[in-house]
């Protein structure tokens, strides 16, 4: 753990200047707005450590495989995350030296502010340069959520013990480099370097993917608040363009650049100088300040519907915003062609933006806090790469359109390349059918099944009936060789997960075949036709489903989390040496796969998504047998078991899991925070509130809650958009609030009472 | 399969000229001398396809590792097979016109004959140049037993259709590549290139090993076997020094050059050019002629010893004398710093010198045919890396001095890394444990265990009794998390052979402690004080022997290769369609792995080493329960099961095996000739003549034999040196000769009845 966040209920806040901070800061106070983001790299140069990044959504790069041993059917290409041309870049020269925090003789007064409610990051700092020149700097910078393509930069510098001559040199440059690039390849082609008075643009394509993309800039120079007619000089190479703004300033006086820069890609366009120069049009006439102004507005509207409260502990608050901050950054629903990286804007590590997290823990916060044509258009990215589902399992063997859903992608091809994870971490295909379940469960939008949710069904129940096989000896079907969600097992028989999750799949498809044959025939006949299925296919389906083999402890009364669990030395993590932990970056992995220690929830993931398959005696027994020996060292793993802890009364454990999902990036407890920050799991944070403190399920097509609170929490609230109807939950020491919004009653349950809520009137319970 | 070579009982030949063949061409007929080897690539330019490669042993590099994901534990570095600089090359030009056989207009009557007999490699063919020259050529070429740095090269032209002008460019090249370098690193640094008359030498060494290297060359030219003195004109650059001879040649006269080229190594030298200087001398006083002589009485020598006659079987007998030559060229045992790769000198695959290859089939071959101080230094060899092992183990979590041998090795570090491969097939330890019991078992020779074996069996066993953990469930000690021999199964629990191996290797170990305490005090005391080994530790390990858990199926009456396998699919590959194999190029590793395919003995190689633990009753049960789910994949896998199918007197299976063992290069089973010969594995064909089909053994310090004849042979012979007694043993169809030289009777058993054999007289039984 790290802890140099100051704690406030709004802003994340850094005071001081620490070099050995700055890549971890970069993380921590990265901006996007759903279109774009990058990382808190500073504009002026800084030539000490730093990890450059910026990354426009969409935008990826094939880069080629790089494994040790080759296996059959590794994909030839890993997709990377693609550090985009930079146009944040400002060289700030006083009287000709540069202005650099790494060289200069004093840095006072060095503070960060990410303003979570307005959706702007300030720094600001005072500076003696290496020629004595004392100035004081302010920088602000937003990436617009009205104007998505653009972002605007505030660089203002006040001389503090002379006149001084002030150069600022805005620029862009796409001879940019990937820290997560496998061989070394050259990843941008830059086809044209043009200026035009203040604007300039530089045309650059990914390579391979020949995504088409233009980076533009403009800057306005300002004294004391008035603008400053200016031509300036123009540096130009092959890969860059710098716009020089010269400017004497008196001491005391306020120096300011405007730069406004951004993308636009060949996605949304076809003649991408032309909309740059719009774009930029339309952002030089707001100005800055009205530009933030809208901002402040558009974020504003993002907390009506998502904030979280918390009183009485405000890193708890921090945190919890600090989540659904990041997660509105990196993905706002707006195009189904997009999804939510693990890092978001915020670094390179993972390759490829979608994981069955996207499925397991960011759709129930998406579903709830926007319109659910958000969760819908997750749900239909996966429908438009079933194709290459069907393909990437082909790949491996299987035939008969079944569907492998890869680990990893940007496209719908796989990009991972372990044999354990790619070939075998299969329960991924699972994640996605049950998406489609909770999507209609929520929502009670059914239309999706018919639509295309139930040709996905059918694909995975293909792939799930073909993927079991036959043991004699057990009489059952098994799974043979898996990887469970437990990443810290490979290649094992029988994981209980990963069985449930395959029986559940196919039961699940066979009973939307029989509703929408009964309900929208039509739809039924289409994919029927196209998928071939049969009755007969049908009915081998459900032999599997019907026998499928889960490995049980007569002796201990617990599912098994695979075959030969308990032949391990089962010593529980307490009586683990400190020394010795993260195991992960302590052991070896033999030493870490035949141990029982559990990366995240695996069977306990199964009692998450299935709770109302057991009774509570049944998690009591679940949890109080495999949390001993859960290391959590995944960012995925706290959230689910601060639900289940909160659900089992034990709001001390839940609180402490509650901590470390929300402020795992904030206090960098896996010392990683630099890499870039854990995106998805904040979803799971999310769901620890609503689903573990407040309970929330959608039961019968009611919300039903079961609301408690941590003993160091005074209340704390959340709002839920129910169908169209928007529902506060504010849930005190005593007593819990309901606040309905619109015009007709709602029934819901709490604590399995029954109550009708009428609207605009606060319900105390 | 890929039958392109002539049979013949001592020569491999090749008949016509097709480029498809030339790389399987330049593996099937390397030579090598022990000291260094090569890949049959022609002396003249060659612009067709081809894989360049000459090797010294010893000499390797240590290039950067290539993985996927790093794991913790796995090696900075991966040594490498080392390409080294070229000394055969002869540029010929006709007429100005340059000799190359892919751009002749006409290549007439191509043949190569790699004499095994003689030790010596001939190609001849005519070609039409594009000039319409035709010429008639012939190449001789051997690496010496006798002065093994140096190389001979008789390269013999005669124009057909003219007088025509030869200039033969007879040069040295450290500007070499490797085909199996991770990253395009520079191996080699040149640091000299010097001419003087008709020498020339470059001085290079290898990165970071630092391993310093001279090559050199002489040549001269001859016209009907007459000198022609001659100064040659040279060329230089930093990387290559050639010598131009240019001399005008009638129509059938033969011009012909003789190149001396090789390398000395600072391991054996300190000043290189002079060593190179003297090597040269010797050779050139001797002349091609004289020192092909002396080649083929140290070849006859060696074949005096190890020869294998088949009679009535003319691609057997070729078989066997290929892998028997082959193995002499690649290890004469000469030297302990040394191994037996498993590519040899022929190609570079797998890196790594060393593998359990050497223990587990190599030295039964060794032992049976040389001096037993051969046997003696591959032990040697694996005692002076102890350190390295125990270091190994240390970073992989054990301790107190319990060492675990690297999978494969240069210089006794790992230098593999796949975790499945590096960290879980730990068996690799057991067979260096087997080995030392097998040379005792075999030479009688005790003393290697107190002086040097008993410190790597106390390493060893500390290894096992670590890596042993106790199943409350099972309520019995099991071995979690490994890789078998049949590496198509990858972190397996309780694979049947490990666990039966570390039982054996805990239970050995304390067996000679106690024997080395009896009658070798001073040699106790001094590893106890080494070891710091205490009686208590060693009943730890008595107590992890006798409690160890082995998987055994109650209803098919056989031992489990590991905890789980009755549930897979149990579909012989006898009724796998051909189209999917071989399964390793065809399924993806998951399938692979789910399968019951065995890609080698896994089960049936314990029960090859522990033989005499089972009844044949049980071998029989066990046979007949793995091998038809065995693929043989693994060059190791055919021999281990001909010899168990002729214990069970199954000939005609036996057989079939010994044929894919003794010809799986020269037909070229697996479609991979080309990366190299399968080195190791050709002991095993000797085994499965030796052990398989004549039925020998040690027991109670006796040579016993159950020899049984294929009918598809007439007769057969092998020699044996049996504690420094030769014995001939030739079998025929209905009886058993056996020839025993020196001075001494012997006793020996022949089908269980004992013998006893008088010198110099042939016993026919």
């Amino acid at each position: 753990m790290q802890e140099y966040i100051k704690a406030d209920p709004w802003s994340i806040i850094e005071e001081g200047f620490d070099k050995e901070l700055v890549k971890s800061s970069e993380s921590i106070f990265s901006i996007g707005n759903g279109a774009m983001g990058q990382r808190a790299n500073f504009e002026e140069n800084y030539t000490g450590d730093t990890f450059q990044g910026s990354y426009i959504a969409g935008v990826y790069y094939p880069d080629k495989t790089r494994v040790g041993w080759w296996k059959n059917g590794y994909p030839e290409y890993f997709a990377k995350v693609l550090n985009a041309p930079n146009w944040i870049g400002v060289e700030v020269f006083v009287n000709g030296e540069p202005l650099d925090l790494n060289t200069c003789k004093k840095v006072i007064g060095f503070s960060r502010e990410l303003n979570m409610k307005e959706g702007w990051y300030k720094r600001q700092f005072k500076a003696v340069l290496p020629n004595d020149v004392k100035i004081s700097v302010k920088v602000t910078r937003f990436l617009s959520i009205d104007l998505d393509e653009v972002g605007a930069i505030n660089y203002e510098i006040i001389p503090e013990n002379g006149d001084v001559e002030i150069k600022f040199v805005p620029y862009l440059d796409s001879g940019i480099t990937n820290e997560d690039s496998n061989w070394d390849d050259k990843f941008w082609n830059t086809t044209s370097v043009t200026s035009e008075g203040n604007k300039a643009f530089i045309e650059a394509h990914t390579m391979k993917t020949n995504f088409e993309t233009c980076t533009f800039m403009e800057s306005r120079l300002f004294v004391d608040g008035k603008v400053i007619e200016n031509n300036p000089t123009e540096q130009k190479d092959e890969l860059r363009i710098a716009h020089e703004y010269v400017q004497t300033v008196k001491q005391g006086e306020t120096v300011a650049l405007h730069k406004f820069g951004g993308y636009t890609v060949a996605r949304n366009h076809k003649a991408l100088v032309e909309a740059s120069t719009k774009a930029l049009k339309k952002a030089v006439d707001f100005g800055f300040d009205a530009l933030l102004d809208k901002q402040k507005q558009a974020w504003a509207k993002i907390w009506e519907m998502s904030d979280i409260t918390i009183q009485g502990d405000v890193k708890a608050q921090q945190g919890i915003r600090f989540n659904i901050f990041q997660l509105n950054q990196t993905y706002l629903g707006k195009d189904s062609r997009l999804n939510i990286g693990p890092k978001g804007f915020t670094g390179e590590k993972y390759g490829g933006s979608t994981y069955w997290d996207t499925e397991a823990y960011c759709i129930p916060f998406y579903m709830a806090t926007k319109d659910q044509n958000v969760a819908r258009s997750l749900l239909k990215y996966r429908y438009n790469h079933l194709d290459k589902a069907i393909e990437n399992a082909q790949k491996l063997g299987f035939s008969n359109g079944a569907a492998l859903y890869p680990m990893v992608t940007m496209n719908g091809e796989e990009c991972h390349n372990e044999w354990e994870i790619t070939f075998e971490e299969i329960h991924r295909n699972g994640a996605i059918a049950f998406a489609i379940f909770n999507y209609y469960r929520f929502t009670g939008d059914y239309s999706y099944i018919p639509e295309m949710g139930l040709e996905v069904l059918i694909g995975i129940a293909r792939f799930w009936h073909q993927r079991a096989s036959f043991s004699a000896d057990k009489n059952k079907y098994v799974i043979l060789g898996v990887t469970g969600p437990n990443e810290y097992e490979n290649n094992v028989n029988n994981n209980w997960y990963t069985n449930y999750l395959a029986k559940w799949c196919i039961d699940f498809a066979v009973e939307q075949l029989q509703k929408v044959d009964d309900g929208y025939n039509e739809d039924y006949l289409r994919v029927i036709g196209k998928t071939k299925l049969t009755d007969n296919e049908v009915s081998q389906w459900e032999k599997v489903a019907n026998n499928m083999y889960f490995p049980y402890s007569e002796d201990k009364k617990v599912f098994l989390q695979q075959d030969g669990f308990l032949d391990k030395e089962l010593i529980t993590v307490s009586d683990l040496p400190k020394a010795q932990r993260p195991i992960n970056q302590k052991w070896s992995w033999d030493r870490i796969l035949r141990s029982p220690y559990i990366k995240q929830a695996d069977v306990l993931q199964g009692f998450y998504f299935f709770e109302d398959h057991f009774s509570e005696e049944e998690l009591e027994k679940h949890f109080d047998f495999y949390e001993p020996f859960t290391v959590h060292e995944s960012s995925l793993s706290p959230c689910v078991h601060s639900i289940q802890a909160a659900k089992l009364n034990r709001m001390q454990q839940a609180y402490t899991f509650y901590l470390r999902t929300s402020r795992l990036d904030l206090d960098d407890y896996n010392k990683e925070v630099e890499e870039g920050l854990h995106i998805t799991s904040m979803a799971g944070t999310w769901m620890s509130i609503v689903e573990g403190f407040g309970g929330m399920r959608v039961v019968d097509d009611k919300l039903s809650f079961e609301p408690k609170i941590p003993e160091q929490w005074e209340a704390y609230s959340f709002k839920i958009n129910f169908r169209d109807r928007i529902l506060k939950v504010t849930v005190k020491k005593d007593s819990t609030e309901l606040l309905l919004t619109g015009q007709e009653d709602m029934s819901i349950r709490l604590k399995g009472e029954r109550i009708v809520l009428q609207p605009n009137t606060v319900k105390v319970v």
